[in-house]
């Protein structure tokens, strides 16, 4: 029995409210010498304040040296088996404009590019046309028909649009069209097991056409196919957890892969303090909330950690409002590590914290890496997070007599 | 999917290099009357300074409170499941011996033994014959012949030798023959499973000739047989980890063991700092070293907890010679704990330290078990070492999108 079947059977429903303030990419190393990581020198007396009263810990997204992508360290995080519950790109790309995939659909990212007249990559991001001209072209390209199928083309961003394919039997073990390199043609499309067979068979005749329409569109004449990937219903939290859930997200991704749980997706705006209005807002209305902060992530990737480290502190200073609310129970930590120094999602593990009536502090006093290594939760998958939450909050039945 | 198929589509080549430096049975217990293990007494200056700078932790070879054998806590290091790759030890003994083990081969350890009129064990070592006498009798068995099969028999030390049967289909399932006291006659074999009727008897017409040509030998005048095993071809480094990978190792069994999984084994010299004369010399070829110190674990099985303190000190004075070669990633810790205090291998948890550019670093400044254990990587099991390794190396891909 898996952990999901466990808690399924362990849950049971009641008014006590969970709340996951998720600080993407959190984690760091130290910065450059200053030997201290962009947690570490930001003022976080509020942060600083739960940890002491919480109990801290530090989390594995998948594994050990594994480094995640958004969609599997938030599977883990909602209490989903990364590996097992595997989401591809094509359908994290779909539900990130949210759209409404069916079980079995089968979504694909789509760049459009520049090929010459031998049909040779020229430029694999079209000279990143706007997402103005992206839209009109999505729209000509959802018109095209290929016989016993439905064909969705949607518009995401720039030069990024998503393919869906709809149609019994469809297998997604295809290899990428795209080279990622230019100064080639795009790869033919092999299907890597039988089901896939007749999803090369409708891709190819998409193409086709798809050659046709865009062919005078220059520098937008053509498009490459990356991240073939199957949707599969999952279970939500709902039936798992018996909580209803919402989403507090300004990010597309995170909004599509919350309501694919069975989250409500709440409206918010673009800035920090959004988050905590509509959270105080609709409070009452909901047992668990996902509370995303993006730009963290956004600052590490950028490699600028003195704005990795503000974005920390103005999050610190929500914290009184969200304890104001008095949840039950308060998580607070990232989905993955992304430090300033690597620029990129790393596999160092999350410092996490629980804070609740229900928690048995340890001796941590300070909300960071170095300290939460210490913490009384020890060093945890991210899968076990879900668990420990709901227990907190007095929803897990006892197992056995 | 298991942690090494992840891992081996995760894994990518460049040109960073890995050491792992292995301290056999480094872990220890309180030595009596001194209240400090063996390593908490050494001088270790340089360990120390690895230990502030890196990331520290305690790993379990098997599992908590289970005592590995030198086999399944190398593999676990090497980051194989022991218990899924369990290795017997006719294997590691024809390992040992650097004997070109071939997949479906069935190996298995002789003792040479005292037997009198009327078959009963008077000596289960035949008086622990020389080695040379070892070596004369092997030959002499060597000769003979079995229809359906190949058989080897190879010397190993004194009493010691090596049964190796080649033929299509054996099992493995099999009882020792040695019944573990005197007094007794040797126990008859018994098949565990079909295939391994096969084996049983293939081996009883070996035991048969080897009772006429052994007759006259005494004292070493029959054998007893152990620990029957199938060798079976592991992955290794090159295909999993896209490593090229080399063992500086001055004891068989490891050599053979590193052999096994792809290592290419460096001709050494017999004292410490040969291990280092080696890496210097041959450390821009390879991608992956693995140096293995012996001389820790047989201190800790003779009781000699000053001697296992010396060899503590004598290795932390090699270490600014490993550093200067700047390696991107130092692994240092133990295959198992051997306490001097309990003179055999110990289920304890073993010190690690992992030194390298992107490491986040933890409170810790002292390479000891009880300072590794408020460390930054927790307590983890000995797999997880190898996939921390490639990350901090910056050669596994990210895991999803």
């Amino acid at each position: 029995m898996d952990q999901l079947e466990l808690i399924r059977e362990l849950a049971r429903e009641n008014a006590s409210r969970i709340v996951f303030l998720i600080l993407d990419g959190l984690g760091g190393i130290p910065v450059t010498g200053q030997g201290k990581t962009e947690l570490e020198l930001a003022h976080r007396p509020h942060l600083d304040r739960l940890a002491t009263e919480g109990v801290t810990g530090l989390l594995d997204p998948i594994a050990p040296g594994i480094t995640p992508g958004s969609g599997p360290s938030h599977l883990a995080l909602f209490g989903y088996d990364p590996v097992r519950y595997n989401i591809g790109r094509g359908v994290l790309e779909a539900l990130g404009i949210d759209f409404p995939l069916e079980h079995g659909d089968v979504a694909i990212r789509i760049n459009f590019c520049t090929v010459d007249q031998d049909g040779v990559i020229t430029d694999r991001r079209a000279g990143r046309i706007s997402t103005e001209k992206c839209r009109t072209l999505a729209a000509e390209l959802d018109t095209i028909q290929v016989p016993g199928a439905r064909i969705f083309v949607r518009p995401v961003k720039e030069h990024r649009a998503a393919l869906v394919l709809r149609a019994p039997g469809l297998g997604s073990a295809l290899n990428d069209t795209d080279p990622q390199l230019e100064g080639r043609k795009p790869n033919a499309l092999s299907p890597g097991d039988e089901p896939s067979k007749k999803t090369v068979e409708i891709t190819n005749r998409f193409l086709d056409q798809a050659r046709r329409v865009l062919g005078p569109r220059h520098p937008a004449n053509f498009l490459l196919l990356r991240g073939f990937a199957a949707f599969h219903r999952y279970p939500g939290f709902a039936e798992l957890y018996k909580l209803k859930a919402a989403a507090i997200a300004q990010y597309p991704m995170y909004k599509g892969l919350a309501r694919m749980l069975g989250m409500e997706i709440l409206p918010v705006g673009e800035k920090l303090p959004h988050l905590l209005d509509v959270l105080e807002a609709r409070f009452q209305e909901f047992t668990f909330f996902y509370v995303h902060v993006k730009k963290t992530d956004s600052a590490g990737e950028d490699g600028d950690w003195a704005r990795k480290r503000e974005v920390i502190e103005a999050v610190d200073g929500l914290i009184p409002r969200l304890v104001a609310l008095q949840p039950e129970v308060l998580v607070v930590t990232g989905d993955h590590s992304t430090p300033a120094g690597l620029k990129s999602h790393s596999w160092h593990p999350l410092p996490a914290l629980i804070w609740s009536r229900t928690a048995r502090p340890d001796e941590v006093t300070e909300f960071t890496e170095r300290a939460c290594a210490r913490g009384g939760l020890g060093r945890l998958p991210s899968t076990s997070l879900m668990p420990l939450a709901l227990a907190h909050a007095l929803k897990l039945e006892k197992f056995g007599a």
